[in-house]
């Protein structure tokens, strides 16, 4: 049944891409096993690829803009995944994307491939979806995927760590742009990308353009040596769209002649294999019922001071090591 | 003996605080668990006193600050112990606050007490032995502790868990002084002071001063509050240091009046316990004989795409699994 999938997903097959990636997705234990053997399969089918992560608040204009951006990809002959990680969808089911309409022109293009954000109990674990999801699309010959999220508790961290490049969607208006910027969000910004610059809004879009560039100024050098750009573009008459690829092709020639790319791909997977142990142990830990109970107790003695955190920590670790 | 110990550390006594802070830091299993004992019976006494966190790169006048910030708070009829966080005494044993010299008016003050950070095999290891010699002072009667840490690695980051106020000190100079400020730092601050701010260095202090107030103003409301500040002072000169204790006042006022103060204090213990915890789960893991090959088999076929970091990290908890 792997070989089957993995022959048709390489031959760029859609619907069984679709059918992995229900797969990973599934809960099922035998699922799992079938699953992670696809994932070891399609690994090294990786290696032309690039992953671009895009957050914005809502009402930035996410979904114009990639229809604008994933359109003019496959017009150069790219083929175009769009994935998600939404926040929300770990309580209700899958939302970013999931309205294809949104997307009318590039959900219908046969080079191009939407996704919509998977469901799941942890954050965590719908990041994991996704980066198994990426895999898999790169593996069915996708050259370009692009990562969705809502800027909104830790996802654009989540998505931060799977990407090559990471881009904040932002638009003007209020003249103090960078008032309510999330913390950390500027650090991990590649580029800042100004949408709606179209009619009165031009000016509003220079601007804030001007301001970002004064504030990008004020971080280190990033590792890799590339200077942060910030652009302006209206997803709606298709302005400044074939500028965002260019600078990304920039980017590209850079980290790639500078070894970063390969580099910071390799220490990803290695992340990603710690946080998966780490998130592993602290599971199995908290899952565990007699430490529940404890563990409420001791929260309960740190509140009214009758133990030390180091105390009831190592009561706590105790228990578990006797099981 | 814990009882003794606990007696003379309430008078007050230093030599025994002293001794107390040895047993914490010993590696000894017997005295692991004195004092464990010894913390728990010296937690209640914490309720009135107030910790800052104090940071700043190397040459940035630390020293001369605390001196004269140290002083002027015993001039009020406080106690002040001052503590410290070096990450480079993970490596080299104890190295700031090592040289009391640095600190001789405040050294011979008997109603303060100063410690050199401890020495660790990790950070984390360091900043739970400063986190438990905090209690400790409290304990003996210290109103106000100081927490002083360098510019280095994730130093600052532990230091502004245990404190309620964190101060992070400047030199002007450059005339680009948001360059170069580590990330993460901004969003951490209660207080920006540009030290040496005296002679020649005036001009450029308040240029300095001008530039920070309008940075802090891009970052978002902290959750308590509290508005950070900029201001300047001469340690040397002891000018502007009565200011940074009346910022203080209004802070606690504030944070106090809006019950942020206490809750702030429990959330901290209980992320200590989750830390300890974690950390713990990690520590029993990695240090497995077994798991250490593997995973180094693992991550020399993550290095050569043989494997996904999930497959490999579920092969890696089977096996600890297992024992």
């Amino acid at each position: 049944m792997i070989s089957e999938y993995l022959k048709n997903i390489l031959n760029g097959n859609i619907a069984f891409l679709s059918k992995a990636i229900t797969l990973i997705e599934s809960s099922k234990e035998s699922d799992k096993i079938k699953a992670s053997e696809l994932l070891r399969e399609c690994l090294p089918y990786a290696n032309k690829t690039v992953r671009i992560g895009i957050t914005g608040v809502p009402g930035v204009g996410k979904s114009t803009f990639i229809e604008a951006f994933g359109s003019y990809l496959t017009s150069l002959g790219k083929k175009v995944a769009v994935l998600a990680i939404d926040p929300s969808s770990t309580l209700n089911k899958g939302s970013i994307l999931g309205d294809k309409t949104r997307m009318e022109k590039l959900s219908k293009n046969k080079n191009a491939f939407i996704r919509p954000s998977p469901a799941g109990d942890t954050l965590g674990g719908v990041a994991r979806k996704t980066r198994e999801s990426i895999t898999l699309c790169e593996a069915a010959g996708f050259d370009v995927i692009l990562i969705e999220t809502v800027g909104v508790g830790q996802s654009e961290t989540l998505v931060h760590a799977m990407v090559d490049f990471f881009l904040l969607l932002k638009v003007s208006g209020t003249g103090d742009e960078l008032q309510g910027i999330k913390r950390g969000i500027m650090e991990m910004t590649d580029a800042i990308v100004i949408n709606k610059a179209d009619g009165d809004n031009i000016k509003n879009a220079n601007f804030a353009k001007a301001e970002f560039s004064r504030a990008l100024h004020l971080y280190p050098q990033k590792e890799n040596n590339w200077i942060p750009k910030v652009s302006t573009c209206s997803s709606l008459n298709n302005e400044g769209i074939i500028e965002v690829w260019n600078m990304l092709e920039e980017f590209l020639k850079l980290t790639k002649s500078n070894n970063w790319f390969d580099k910071n791909r390799i220490n990803q997977n290695i992340n990603w294999l710690k946080q998966n142990i780490n998130q592993q142990l602290k599971d199995d830990f908290y899952k565990d019922t007699a430490i529940q109970t404890e563990l409420k107790k001791q929260i309960k003695n740190i509140e009214s001071q009758q133990t030390t955190p180091f105390e009831a920590s190592q009561k706590l670790i105790k228990i578990y090591r006797k099981k």
